[in-house]
C-alpha cells in the first residue's frame, strides 16, 4: 500500500530554472494544474520531495517554493546539496523515507528524468515519469488506479478547484458589455466552469459525454412500480439503438452515449448485437437482492460497482469528453434512491420517496414500507458504502463512481433526477470534494431529488418538470453550460466596444 | 378599402378534382394551410367564392364542402352552373358583390387562373394569383401589406393554430418510449410546435432570427437610470460588430441577429458603417418624447413603428427565419415597460415598477412618479394604439407588430424580459390571436414581466435569473425548443422499440 509519495522538483512540480539562475532571482512556475494535483494528494497521501540541486539546502528550496503553495504541502523536502549525494544515487530517496519513517515498498517517486527512475530502482521505490509534456495527475492517477483500483484512485486525485481563475472569471464578467451581474445564472455557470478548468476565459465543455448506467432491483417483488423487469433491457436495447429520449437530446447537444450494463438482471444477447458501439458489459451482478429483506448487494460488489463508474469517467475523459452528463436506466430505481437519500440525509422515507413513474396511493405506500424494512438494518451514522449495499443499486453505485471519476478528471459532471441525486449524495459522502465540480442540470420532481439540491446548495439550471430520468434533463442543460463558457470567450469589454460603463 | 374578398374555389381552395368525377364522389382535400388563413380572413373580411362549374349549385358546393369546414366560412358561393356564365365573365363575380351588397372597389379576388384574372379584371376588382404552388396566406398577405400596411395586413392573417396537428403530437408523445408525460415541458412544446407548424411531428423550428429593436426614451430627463442615453447607440454598434452577449448566444444558438434602429436618438453614422449586415435603418423618429410630460410618440408614430416590426418579421421569414426571438435595447425602456403594463393590466405603478438594470430607492420612486405622471393622461378602457403613443416606446412597438408579424407568417415567437412582455401585452391587445404563437422563453426578474406572464397564462421555458434584454433569454431557450420537435421526429415508439408498455 502506497502511503508516501515523493517528487522530483525541477519539470515535475515547477518548470526547471535555467542554469545558473542565481539562487535569489528564482521565481519558480509551478507546471499547469501541478499545485492542485498535489493538495488533492495531500488529503490522501504523505507527501515529500527529492531534488537534485548543487546550490540549495532544504530551507532555500521552502522559501523558493513557499509563493506557490506547495512548501506547505511537502512534509519533507531533500536536496542533493544536503545529502551531498545526486539521483540517480538513492541517498536522497533513502533520507526522505527515513525522515517519514516508512519503508521503500510504500512510496511512490516521480519524476522526469532518467537519473530519477534509476534512484526510484536503486532505493526499491517503485516511479512514475512526469514531465513538461505530462499532465501530473494523469501520471499519478494511472499508477493509484493500478495500485487501489479506478474508484479509489478517482477519490484521491480530485482536487479543489481554481480560486485564481474563479476569482479572473468574477473580475472579467464585469468588463462584459451588460449591467453588472444582469446574465444571472449563466455568469456564475461561467466561474465555475473557469474555476474547474483552471483558465478565465474557460474552455467549452464540449463534447460531452452521456454514460447512461443500467441496473436492475430486487425491490420488485414488493410491487413498488407497474414497469416489468424486462423494461430495462428492452431501454438499454432502445438505448443502443439511438431510439430513447437520451438519445435525441445527446445527438442534438454533439454528445456520444455509452451505456453500461453495470447490473441487468435479463440477459441482454438476444437484444444488444455483439460489438454494438457505445454499450459497454460491465455486470457486476445480475440485479440487486431486495433491500426490504436483505442486502441488495455485499460491499465488494458496490466496490466493484464504484470502480465501473469511474472506470467510464476516466476513459470518457481519456476520449476527449470535456463534460459528462450522468444518466441511469433501471425500472425500480426510485425506490433505492429514496432510501439511500433517507438514510445518507438522516429523513424519513415517506418525506423523500416520490412516485416516480407515476404510481398510485397504495403502490406508494408499499414503496415506503419496503424502504423503512430496508432501513431497519442501516444503524444510524454506518458509513455510506455500507448504506450503498444494503439499500442501494448497481446503478447507482456506478454513478456515483463516474460522478468521482468525472471530478477526478477535472471536468464538469451534470446531474439531474432522484437516481443522480441519490447518487451525487453517495459520491458527496465518499469525496466531499467533488462537489465544485457538479453542475445540476434539472430540478426532478421527485422529492428526494430537491432534499438532495437543497442539501448540498446545488440550484439546478432547469426546471421542465421532466421525470423521466436516463440523464434527460443533465442533457438539456448542456447548451445552456456551453453559453456560460462563449459568453465569457466571445463577449467585448465595456473598452474593446467603446461601450461607456455606467459604474 | 377591400372589405369583401371572394375565391376561386379549385386549385384556389381546394385540390381540383379530376375533369368528369362525379358530383357525388367529390371528396375536397383544402390545399395545406388554407383552412386556417380563410379562417383568420374571416375576422376581418366577409368572404365568398364564385367558381366554374358547370355541374354544381350553391348547394351542391356548400355540401361538398362542408367537412372541410369552408362552407360555413364563405358568405356567398356563385357557381357558373346557377349563374348560366363562365369565368373570365364576369358575371358571377358581380352577382357575388351584389347579393354582398359591395361595390367591386371594396373586394379583392383570388384565384388560380387567367380565366379568374380575365373576370376580375372585367368586373373590375383587384386580382391576386393563388394556385397549388403558392401559399395562399402569403398571397393575400402581401396584397393586404401594399393596402393597409405591415402591421395591419399582418394582424389580420393570424390564423387559429391546426387543432388536428396538436390532437396527433398529444398521441404521439403517448407512443414515444417513456412513461406519459414523462418529458414535461418539452411535450406541451413540443405540440404547441406541432399546432403552429400544422404537423406532427413539427418542423425543428431553425434557424432562428433574433430581431433587436433600439430606441431611445425621452423620460430619461427623470433620472430614471444611471445609464447615459449615448450607451443605446453604443451598444447598437456592438450588437452589429457581434460583441454583445446576444450575438454570442445566437451564434450559439445558430441564429442570426438583426439590428434594428427604430427611434435611437442618437446620430449612428459615426459608430455604424454603411452597410453594415444585419443593420436595418428604420428610424420613425430620434428617441419617444419624455412620456412624464407629454405623449412619447403620435399616433401615427406608434403606426409607423408597429409596421417596422412587422414588416422585420416578414422579411425575416421571408429569408428562412423558423423562429423569431424579440430582442431590444434602450436605455430607460422598462419605464415606459412598466407604464404600459400598468395600463393594459389596470395595475397600479409601483405594483409593476422593477429597477431594471438596478437603480436605487430614490431612482425607483422617480421612475414610478414618472409613469404615474404619463397614466394620468391616459383614460381607463383607452384603445391599445392610444396607451402605446401616450407611455411606450418605438422599439417597444415594433417589438409588438414583430410578434404580430411573426404569428402571421406561422412561426413561433420566442419573448422574454419585461420590455417583450409589454409589447407582447400590446399586440395581444390589438391581435388576440397571436397566443398561441407565443413561447416565453425566461422568467424576467422584473415585476411587470411576471404580470405579463401570469395575465397572459404563458409560463417560462428558463429561470435563469437574466435581467439583461437584448433577447439573450429568449435565444437560450431556443436549444430547449429545438429538443421539443426532435423528440417528436426521432424518437422510437414502443411498438418500433420493441418496449412493453406498462400501462
Amino acid at each position: 500500500m502506497i502511503t508516501v509519495i515523493l517528487f522530483d522538483i525541477g519539470d515535475t512540480l515547477v518548470r526547471a530554472a535555467a542554469p545558473g539562475t542565481p539562487v535569489a532571482a528564482l521565481v519558480p512556475e509551478p507546471l499547469p494544474g501541478v499545485v492542485r494535483t498535489v493538495a488533492a494528494l495531500a488529503r490522501s497521501f504523505r507527501l515529500g520531495a527529492v531534488t537534485d540541486t548543487a546550490v540549495m539546502t532544504e530551507a532555500d528550496v521552502r522559501a523558493a517554493l513557499a509563493p506557490t503553495g506547495l512548501a506547505d504541502l511537502l512534509e519533507v523536502i531533500v536536496t542533493s546539496h544536503d545529502v551531498g549525494a545526486a539521483k540517480p544515487d538513492p541517498h536522497g530517496l533513502l533520507l526522505a523515507l527515513e525522515r517519514l519513517g516508512v519503508g521503500p515498498e510504500h512510496a511512490l517517486f516521480v519524476g522526469d528524468a532518467d537519473v530519477d527512475e534509476g534512484a526510484a530502482a536503486a532505493a526499491g521505490v517503485a516511479f512514475a515519469r512526469a514531465g513538461t509534456g505530462r499532465d501530473l495527475a494523469a501520471v499519478v492517477h494511472t499508477v493509484l488506479t493500478e495500485r487501489l483500483g479506478a474508484f479509489e484512485a478517482a477519490r484521491r486525485v480530485v482536487a479543489p478547484v481554481d480560486v485564481a481563475a474563479r476569482r479572473d472569471a468574477v473580475e472579467h464578467h464585469d468588463q462584459l458589455t451588460k449591467p453588472p451581474g444582469a446574465l444571472g445564472r449563466i455568469e456564475a455557470l461561467g466561474v465555475q466552469l473557469a474555476a474547474i478548468a483552471g483558465e478565465d476565459p474557460p474552455p467549452v465543455p464540449a463534447p460531452a459525454a452521456v454514460a447512461v448506467f443500467a441496473g436492475d432491483h430486487g425491490v420488485l417483488a414488493e410491487g413498488v412500480t407497474p414497469w416489468p423487469r424486462e423494461v430495462t433491457a428492452q431501454m438499454v436495447a432502445n438505448f443502443v439503438a439511438g431510439g430513447a429520449a437520451i438519445n435525441v437530446l445527446a445527438r442534438q447537444a454533439g454528445a456520444t452515449v455509452s451505456v453500461v450494463d453495470v447490473g441487468v438482471a435479463t440477459d441482454l444477447g438476444p437484444l444488444v448485437p455483439q460489438g454494438s458501439p457505445g454499450f459497454l458489459a460491465r455486470r457486476v451482478r445480475s440485479g440487486t437482492a431486495n433491500l426490504a429483506v436483505e442486502p441488495a448487494m455485499t460491499p465488494d460488489e458496490a466496490r466493484r460497482a464504484l470502480d465501473v463508474g469511474a472506470e467510464v469517467a476516466a476513459t470518457l475523459a481519456a476520449g476527449g469528453a470535456r463534460a459528462i452528463v450522468t444518466g441511469d436506466m433501471g425500472i425500480g430505481n426510485t425506490t433505492p434512491s429514496a432510501a439511500l437519500i433517507a438514510a445518507l440525509l438522516d429523513r424519513s422515507p415517506s418525506e423523500v420517496t416520490g412516485r416516480g413513474t407515476g404510481i398510485d396511493d397504495e403502490a406508494l405506500a408499499r414503496k415506503v414500507a419496503a424502504i423503512e424494512r430496508g432501513l431497519a438494518r442501516v444503524r444510524p451514522g454506518a458509513d455510506p458504502l455500507t448504506v450503498l449495499a444494503e439499500v442501494g443499486g448497481l446503478e447507482i453505485a456506478a454513478l456515483a463512481g463516474c460522478i468521482v471519476g468525472a471530478a477526478a478528471e477535472r471536468v464538469p459532471v451534470v446531474v439531474d433526477g432522484v437516481i443522480a441525486g441519490a447518487a451525487l449524495l453517495v459520491a458527496h459522502a465518499l469525496c466531499p470534494e467533488v462537489l465544485p465540480y457538479v453542475v445540476a442540470g434539472h430540478r426532478s420532481t421527485e422529492p428526494g431529488a430537491s432534499a438532495v439540491l437543497d442539501h448540498l446548495g446545488l440550484d439546478p439550471v432547469l426546471d421542465l418538470d421532466l421525470r423521466l430520468g436516463e440523464g434527460s434533463g443533465a442533457c438539456l442543460a448542456l447548451g445552456v453550460l456551453e453559453a456560460a463558457a462563449l459568453i465569457l470567450q466571445e463577449m467585448a469589454t465595456f473598452d474593446s466596444a467603446a461601450v461607456k460603463d455606467a459604474r
